[in-house]
């Protein structure tokens, strides 16, 4: 029931396939995590399997799936809460993959995208900050970096770095000075003051991870650690991008990766749907059998309209991506909001149908829903998101009337006034 | 923002300049219906800015815009609540359009068809009875045509007969009996038992229209009154597609037809969705500008998230019509349930933002919740659709269970039992 | 069910019984307004049977119910549309009656109470005015008066003045100035700066009721029209309560009126309530009664938590209005946002098992949706009432925590720190 | 902000200090539980402050109060995790007293009730089995005892029996025999078949505690294992209350059970809107404070209309309970889905309102979160009493158009017909 290019079905169904013989009877139990063995043995099948990192381009080890079609695979790979790990598409290493593969220099795709994408290397995205610095208003980002010559030395500090405690490179927002052409005796580029992404080795003097934070979430491997800067120099060739275009670059990671989110997750939802689904065709309740029930076929609905609608969002906004990454970007935040609460939904709803057993451990679905709860607070909290798809529509419309449209609110009835009343 | 064919997309620009110079300026007031003289003159406007029946092929005078591509020209149309009768994708004519199209003979084209699409006659469709006979649930069809000599005779009543007072033909869904090759003398090829669609003109001796219903909504035109047929005969070219095949062709329209309905209502919740940005863009309240209030941003953002969404799962419908009708009808039942119920909610949201100006005829708000309120209940109930899409859902998953896909809702733990308490 | 006193519970039974046989079988037909001469005739059949008035005092003509009972009996009369009219308890009259038997002078309560209670007399109040005058913001008051020899001059322009074509005085909102004690030669007292109510007789020179505005609603008799005033004169006596302090009474009128319009509404959602539960009751769909189908049950279910919520939140709020008018008022908001938005919720799921017949006019629902929508609009909008809910719930807390209360969303972990990274 | 008697305004008042001050600082970490020792040491305090065992008689060792008044004083109890078990009012144990005082025999008092109340007992309740035994469907009952000389003796096996593990003893519910007057010798009474509630020790030979199961909860103490019952005796006195009656019985423990669930949970989300308002009451972003932006406002209001609400129908049904048990349990369901959802909506809104400390253990919102899932299932799932809640207003109302009510969903339109359409 999809209008899929043969050569992705194809892939889909072979990564279908996969999660359901190789992965799923490996997973650990709820709340367990993936044993680093495991995950190196599992990731050996996938590449065998023809299914590893299906969103990377195939001369770094990747499948090459364009972004309009990772949809489908994703979620096929987030039917299982490892899938991801396994086909190594999950985050924050996917999104450092994009955009080491869209921005990155030859040589630093080699020195970082290759091992990256091979399992070899783990990576994490140093954005957040501890209040009152970046996190929902990333305009508020503190972590800077001082021109050097022959580099930048940074400072600062970062908090909820997910995969932190696994990685071996952090991509760090930082806040850079403006550099005049000659700043550093000609050899440097002018750059406009503003943020900067540097590829710092996890093992550079001046790293060090700080206190862990736990959290709901199991399934991204390595924490979300604080993690401190303090006087760590990097070379000029750290440089992602572009000095001070760190915030452009952001947003060819973010919004992406938000919808990767998106993908996997709905995945899962799926998951904790044929869960409700085995449950509710194989139990009788009250004399009837459970799927028969009204109530339980309204909640099996809700959840379908849920998973559609979220599969239909997310589809349109990775074809726009593509299209107009400006747009698409924008569009991600309805993805994002939207999803986020409908897998949130959804897995609520399968779990509620499973009863006791529900919020147990012999079924997942407890341990689902922690799982996605954070969801709706990080890639830019649903409120923020709203706020900002607000102000686009208002500012838009504000547009439309500007150049033309007919404005529509008016109420004044002066001339009827005129006439009714003089 | 959008990724559509530059043909389709020159279209839908053509229909929505169309749409907001002329067929705005010439809607009646709030409540009031368009009169004939206005239709006839707005659409020979239509026809002459080539706009006009864009979902027909253009031999029979239409824009030849394929089903795939109706939603962003049908969204266009409906942005005035009259511009689908201006632009001659109305229900019921859009719908028996489509199924004269894709069914009919030649000769009925010629003779039912070309005129329909022209604008010269209106039809209706002769579906719904009084309870107990069919609603909700079709087959409870009561409305019965008896096999005689050279073609059939009608009995039954029908009610909510959209258009009925308007129409020069409907198209009626009756019960007829198996025929047998013989049965009347040799010209009539066998049939099974079942529905038959059969065209009849309503100046048959027989047909009578009874009873005006009063409803809520106002801009289908002709009412939805009750439709009497008494030993109405009509003869054997009068059947469209073969007898007993009538419940199978009515899902080849009634799949589209709820699908346009979402695109033309969801056109007209655009519509609120502007006039409310008009009344927030301009307003202050409290000393704020409205549209910088969080709690505004909040509901323009839920309108944004349901028009797009709305949107999404249209697109992906109409893609899968086309490429397999029955999981397209299958998923326009959740096209139909989500969109159905997001319109109706930005109307609402639009509503309140306008306080009392909402609430009057000042602003045609409160009429547009009166058309759309009904969306919910024809074309199937959204609770109807709901179980439909359960009981699919519930089926799907137990034939995945059958074929092999792992049984998930296990909560059996004999062999947990044995170890632990023996 | 419940646990009234017994003389409230027997006008209870007598109202409901007054209601069911005497009421409701002289409605007028859905959309219809209650002709004058049946107002009169019903009004003294409810003298007659002892339920007339149940809110005021019997020495005006009422039945002395307290404030704390008046949701029973309110609930009885708001189960007909005109049920309210007919027992003279529908608003605007209501609020005033409450108002000037708390603040009027014995004077004023034999000129303007004892005939509006009897029914001699109808009345309006005069707060709402074109944007940017007071609406949501009572604060943007702009109608003001000017201190005269012996009286004041109105000028201003006000609109949705509910009731005023029929009514016979206005209690006006008017903006008045600082009076220091000798103003007007000695007779008058100082008053503040700020808002006077003043009782206003609708054929005093210079009242002129403007433009109609057509809204949603019928029930209310007398329209909802725009209202002048032009140089008007009032005496001194005319002042109601002191001047000044119009904000402070209008508290007083607003707490309990909008309570009341809550009563009254969750009468007509039980009425609606009713009409569903008669259908699912005696319908068959797809084989089953539709009362025992799961889908139709949910939706009753959720009819009745709505209605029972919202019958226990005005309980509690009423009591509260009798023991504590400022906390009273406070959860008057919570009532009425909680309320309005739960009847809308009935009244609409009441609808919609109702299918095509509750669309129509053969059933009164489409109208009641059409009665109660402007509810979530008027007597403060909900979202009006949802900031000061939030505002008064941050300063209560804000409060508490200064007075001593433990701060709980501290995640400072400085020590940790030192302990942990040092 | 209440009014409530001034002797338990003053209870409410010192149990709120005794939370504040005493127990707070006490609280173990998120996710943790409560040691023995502190258990022990924070009742001895309970005792002391005169605030121990508030709903328990006073000549039993506790408080007095009366079930119309717990609902203040529980919620002032749980809005500690532990403050319910500090006090000793916490399930199973609170509701195995409340059944003890209303049908134990003066002797079982003795020996269960009074060491139950003190604290140096606990308890649990024998009711849920695994499938297909006793769950939703009580009527499903598979335990069953077996009239012997002197006794009964139990064969059967119950699951997620909360509290299992650290009772001294079980009430234990049976499916039980007719008992005929002689059946043993003429020294029982004559019973009919059905359920029995018997009191089990646990330590009698035969009860054996299973596999503990693992849920999302944690302050419940002594988890929710499987119970089995292999051969018990229990001698006659061993009965609670009649053979035969226990259903009864269990509706006389479960409609006041599920309703002090519903008021210490209101407690627990009273305490995660505190955290959010502390938050939002400090933080700012984007350039404002948090508590004057309207997205946040609108979370803190529909928090406030879910608390509020909820305490309104615990009240309204809490009085009901004392003046018409059978209403009162009916009405318990109402009060039970919708608390159980509002509580839930309430945590999920302050968590949001955290960002990430909420999913973090910094704070304690996400583990709140974990406690109150479950409240949706147990006690009867939200959908059994949705369903129960349905089937009862249909019933009633059938009944009333039986008694004499108008029908009043007739679309029956015979007159009409004949006079439009002769």
């Amino acid at each position: 029931m999809n209008t899929l290019p043969p050569d992705i079905e194809d892939l889909r169904l072979r990564t279908r396939d996969f999660i359901r013989t190789v992965v799923m009877p490996a997973e650990p139990a709820p709340g367990d995590r993936l044993s680093e063995g495991e995950r190196d043995r599992l990731q050996a099948a996938a590449k065998s399997a023809g299914v590893f990192a299906p969103h990377v381009a195939r001369e770094y080890g990747g499948q090459g799936v364009p972004l309009q079609f990772w949809s489908p695979i994703f979620q096929e790979a987030g039917y299982s809460l490892i899938g991801p790990t396994v086909l190594n598409c999950q985050a924050p290493d996917e999104g450092n993959m994009h955009m080491l593969e869209l921005i990155g220099t030859p040589a630093q795709k080699e020195q970082y995208l290759r091992p990256l994408v091979s399992g070899a290397a783990r990576s994490c995205f140093g954005m957040t900050e501890p209040h009152p610095g970046a996190g929902s208003d990333p305009a508020a980002l503190r972590t800077s970096a001082e021109k050097v010559d022959g580099g930048w030395v940074i400072n600062g500090h970062k908090r909820f770095i997910s995969g932190a405690n696994n990685a071996s490179f952090c991509i760090a927002m930082v806040r850079t000075p403006a550099i005049e052409a000659a700043a550093d005796g000609g050899t440097s580029s002018p750059a406009p003051a503003g943020a900067t992404m540097l590829l710092v080795d996890m093992d550079t003097p001046g790293v060090r991870i700080g206190e862990q934070i736990s959290t709901m979430d199991r399934a991204i491997g390595g924490g979300h650690p604080h993690l401190h800067f303090e006087d760590v120099f990097v070379p000029d060739s750290a440089v992602l991008g572009s000095p001070g275009e760190g915030f452009r670059y952001a947003q060819v990671r973010l919004g992406p990766a938000r919808l990767t989110h998106c993908m996997r997750w709905l995945g899962l939802a799926r998951r904790a749907m044929d869960i409700a689904l085995d449950r509710t065709n194989t139990r009788e309740i009250f004399g009837s059998a459970m799927h028969e029930l009204g109530i339980a076929q309204d909640m099996l609905a809700l959840n379908v309209m849920d998973l559609e609608t979220s599969d239909a969002i997310i589809t349109k906004t990775a074809a726009l991506l593509e299209a107009d990454a400006k747009a698409g970007s924008a569009l991600s935040s309805v993805a994002k909001a939207h999803t986020s609460e409908a897998v949130y939904r959804v897995i609520d709803r399968s779990l509620q149908l499973c009863g006791g057993d529900g919020v147990s451990d012999r079924l997942p679905l407890a341990s689902y829903l922690n799982e996605v709860r954070a969801f709706r607070i990080y890639d830019g909290s649903n409120e923020t998101h709203k706020w900002a798809i607000a102000r686009r529509a208002s500012a838009a419309r504000r547009r439309e009337v500007e150049a033309g449209a007919p404005f529509q609110a008016s109420v004044d009835t002066a001339a009827a006034y005129s006439s009714t009343e003089a």
